[in-house]
């Protein structure tokens, strides 16, 4: 293999796979990342056994071939190259090294053989369609943040990604809860997914593929089977296994009788929120809301370090209410809000509460209240 | 007490007090700021018993009074209050709390008396000068890289400040050294100074004081004792026990006779040594420097990982040599030149090398060389 390529896309190709690669690896080939060139393009392949992310960019390619180094070091190594330099890979075969050459710096980076690299097996995809870029954006930034980190209810260590029925029709519908908050978000369903399986896509894949969606005009094919999930643009193509569990049944815990409602400027909501927990060093510590007519007092009391107490002007005309709520729980959930009022929708003290943005009804949050 | 400030002002004196206390304290009071408002001003102090700062500012003081609250919660606090609202502290006495109020938050944080907290001491200073903070700004910038951490030779987890004869008379001298590098920074002796005892500045008071120094155009008090150093801007008073210690006589260190001379642009050979040290994973890994007629070559050999080379051109006239270093150790000497080439002095590959800025001899650095 000798290839020439400019380091800024060198840089931009390397960065995406050395970012799959786990720190601590036991098998060793698992730190490396893949160069295949071939044509007039070289890949730059890596993995961690459960994502595998493909990275095509143009080079001058001299003599194709293949082969594998390690991932964190290439990168390193590119990162620090002068902007705008012309970078030469060069493995001859015989010495197990791979040259990389650029002005008058010189490495050599130890190899191993491209045979050794787990290519993850191809699939048959059952639902293949595409979507812009700030759709899928919108689906998984907006519900990851409630995903559960207990590694005992593995089933929800992931965004739920499924067809399902709302007013309009059949819509694409994105699901994370950790049992104490849920999101559920909606968007218009593509052509070509109406037949896709429901799939649970790990932590771990919505942060990688998430890179993929920084570009407002971009459109991302995506391919779903029953184990695996895969987002492609023509540069890069990520492909994960899906969690091998069942979503529970999310519809019953979303209220649907809750008539209390409460709506608020999101920002000065969580601004406040923010500062009322401030006194209590415990992160859990709960907030308690005090509702009444167009009147909100959020307050929080710690009796070893203080208490709290702020008032806001809202929109509230039902009965009186007292609810508490996890502080970090109520910060999250707010700053979802980007664009209305967020409105609250309560029932009792002890029951679930459910929040939207507005009168949009295609994400909804639920949040379990605490007691206080 | 009761009194009126504005957010920024009060926020600015609540910052650098909070950032002397310890995070992890077992003396409750330690975590708290003493207040005191009296006249037109009031106070912040917080100490860890080694540091002491006092941070004082305008205020409306309607009762003059003092108490102590969590420095901590109450910076937090004001940091999260919308920028530009008036805050009032009120201390009722009765019921042990201090009411923070502004807009329509309103906290109530829990008070230790004021009687408890310890108040560091008034020395005698045997002299006073002052300095343009820029000056003491490189003094201690440039110097405090080769602090020790090591807390057995705790003589040396500090900088050395004293009076020192150089070629153009006396001047306040800034040493630093762990035993691998060392560095000695000269200024003109500010008047007063003369009989300064030296006194070895601890690593944490270099940090504190040093955001006293950022204004281009302060003036700093420097108040010197056998024991203590206070430094004082009209607003901030910082006091600092000193190490109790001897420092090494460093000027055996510094090599006198060393003829090579190596000249070479420092941003270049500092990215040079970071580029050709990215193979070695670890940290400590040796640079090679070849150095032949105007040639210069990095070069790290890492059996596992792979090799580096680089060739700068550079002016060196003296015989071939070969040295290595410890390449972190080398990058931040490079690092500390700002005006001019770096000019390395070299014996032979097992003597420590001098490096200064151009010809300026007022900033010297010497580091000890690795066996490669």
């Amino acid at each position: 293999m000798k290839i020439s390529i400019e380091r800024g896309a060198l840089l931009k190709a390397v960065s995406q796979a050395q970012s799959v690669v786990e720190r601590r690896n036991t098998i060793p080939i698992l730190a490396n990342v893949l160069i295949e060139a071939e044509g007039n393009s070289v890949s730059f392949r890596a993995t961690d056994l459960d994502i595998e992310v493909v990275d095509k960019t143009d080079a001058m390619v001299e003599r194709a071939g293949a082969t594998t180094v390690s991932a964190v070091t290439l990168h390193e190594i590119v990162r620090k190259l002068p902007d705008g330099a012309l970078v030469q890979l060069t493995d001859d075969g015989a010495t197990g090294r791979l040259a990389v050459e650029a002005g008058r710096s010189n490495f050599s980076l130890a190899t191993l053989p491209k045979e050794d690299f787990p290519v993850m097996a191809s699939s048959e995809y059952s639902a293949n369609f595409s979507a812009p870029a700030p759709v899928l954006r919108r689906l998984f930034d907006k519900s990851k943040f409630a995903i559960s980190t207990e590694e005992t209810r593995y089933y929800l260590n992931g965004v739920y990604m499924h067809v399902a029925d709302a007013d309009g029709g059949k819509v694409l519908r994105c699901v994370a809860t950790d049992g104490h908050r849920l999101a559920r978000i909606d968007a218009d369903l593509p052509a070509g997914a109406e037949d896709m399986p429901g799939v649970i896509v790990p932590r771990k894949t919505v942060g990688e593929m998430r890179k993929l969606l920084d570009d407002d005009d971009a459109t991302i094919a995506v391919s779903v089977s029953e184990t695996k999930i895969r987002f492609a643009t023509p540069a890069i193509t990520l492909t994960s296994k899906v969690i091998d569990g069942t979503f529970p049944d999310y519809t019953r815990v979303i209220p649907t009788g809750n008539t209390r409602k409460l709506e608020v400027d999101a920002t000065e909501f969580a601004q406040a929120v923010d500062r009322v927990a401030t006194v209590s060093s415990e992160r859990s510590r709960a907030v308690k809301l005090q509702l009444d007519e167009d009147r909100l007092i959020l307050s929080v009391n710690a009796p070893d370090a203080g208490a709290a107490e702020e008032e806001l002007a809202v929109a509230y005309g039902d009965e009186r209410l007292e609810i508490g709520f996890n502080a970090k729980y109520l910060l999250e959930i707010a700053s979802q809000v980007d664009r209305e009022n967020a409105v609250f929708m309560f029932n009792s003290s002890g029951d679930p509460t459910l929040m939207r943005e507005g009168n949009d009804t295609s994400a909804v949050y639920v949040v379990m209240p605490m007691r206080v």
